[in-house]
């Protein structure tokens, strides 16, 4: 397909499709004319990856062809590919992200979150993980969220500890194979990995608006004087 | 108590809560001689909740002032207390918040979101809605959030509809109710408004993080490879 088409089928601005194709994003097309290059499939598939990468999880130009380069090198894990694009797993080329520590060339996604943070992360999280029986990454950006809510409601006085948690927790399993379950029939990995990716960011705000309304609901079951 | 003693029960500083009184946020203490006054317990709660509504929710001082307003017209009604505090209903003098359109005086809240939005938040929200059986009040904010996201799935090829939301929903649904439970034992109303919003607020980002532990845990059993 010409550059046009590519434009109407993947939502991006033909500037921003040259952009991409300049700065190494989006491999180039096949040369058809001095100057003309045919695009395919693969470069629709890519191109929504990237949008999603920068528009929806609010990548870096740079971080994205980071995020694209560790992609390319596990197309075939579809589970890493995940990680990747969902930001569980630091981005490191050559196959599987470090499990131990910093290497050569990687100072900069070697440091995991937590260990920044100190001990709390490790064993709140640790905690409520293995009574949840999740296998995770170590140190995910995740847990330190969960690290930092659970100091933030001590300082304020809130008694609630990590066991507090484990009913939210339960939830949330649940709500994580709901995703899942509709990654199934999307398609080759890289439409699965878009797939995952707006999902998981887009829907957060509106899981939190469905709970609000759900409070309200209750509330009024349980509290309205009529 | 002395305001040394407010400040330590409260966590809020002492120059603080002279603001706080010069502003009318918190009522005087009780004069025990020319240039000192005694705090009580009413006073304790309400700078605790003042603190979580400006430093928790994020609102204004000004804002925090209608809040405390309105609150203090309905401590009966633990309820409106709560609509009030999480931001589910607009902020309005003199007994219950109008459910029909503008009155003097009210122009600034008198208008509902999705009445700016026009029809798409009200018939996708409304469908949800009435499949839970949920009843809240008209055009409440999470209901444009909601249609927020459902416009932007749409708007990036993403095939999803409010029916998609339900297994969501049913969630959420579940989630209030572990809310609403945590706050049974929390003592008077001004510290159940205060724990709400505590446990509303600040829990949203720990629930989104459960989320993603459980993807990654749910991914590496359905995808990985060994």
């Amino acid at each position: 397909m010409r550059i046009s088409e590519l434009s109407r089928r993947s939502g991006v601005s033909i500037p921003t499709i040259k952009y991409y194709l300049r700065d190494g994003l989006l491999p180039p097309g096949r040369a058809t004319a001095a100057n003309q290059a045919a695009y395919d499939e693969e470069h629709v598939r890519r191109l929504r990856l990237i949008r999603s990468l920068i528009g929806v999880r609010g990548l870096s130009v740079s971080a994205t062809k980071d995020v694209l380069a560790a992609v390319d090198d596990n197309q075939g894990d579809l589970h890493l590919l995940l990680g990747l694009v969902l930001g569980a797993l630091p981005v490191e080329r050559s196959g599987r992200p470090s499990r131990s520590g910093p290497e050569e060339g990687s100072e900069r996604d070697a440091e995991p979150v937590a260990e920044r943070d100190a001990g709390g992360a490790v064993d709140d999280v640790a905690a409520l993980t293995a009574e949840m029986g999740w296998q995770t990454s170590p140190n995910p950006p995740a847990a330190q969220v969960i690290s930092e809510t659970l100091a933030t409601m001590r300082a304020l006085g809130v008694d609630y500890d990590w066991r507090s948690l484990v009913p939210y927790a339960e939830l949330a399993d649940r709500t994580a194979q709901l995703d899942l379950d509709q990654l199934q029939d999307a398609g080759d990995p890289l439409q699965q990995a878009e797939r995952a990716l707006l999902l998981t960011v887009l829907l957060e705000p509106a899981l939190l608006a469905l709970r609000r309304l759900a409070q309200e609901h209750h509330s009024a079951l349980r509290f309205r004087n009529d």
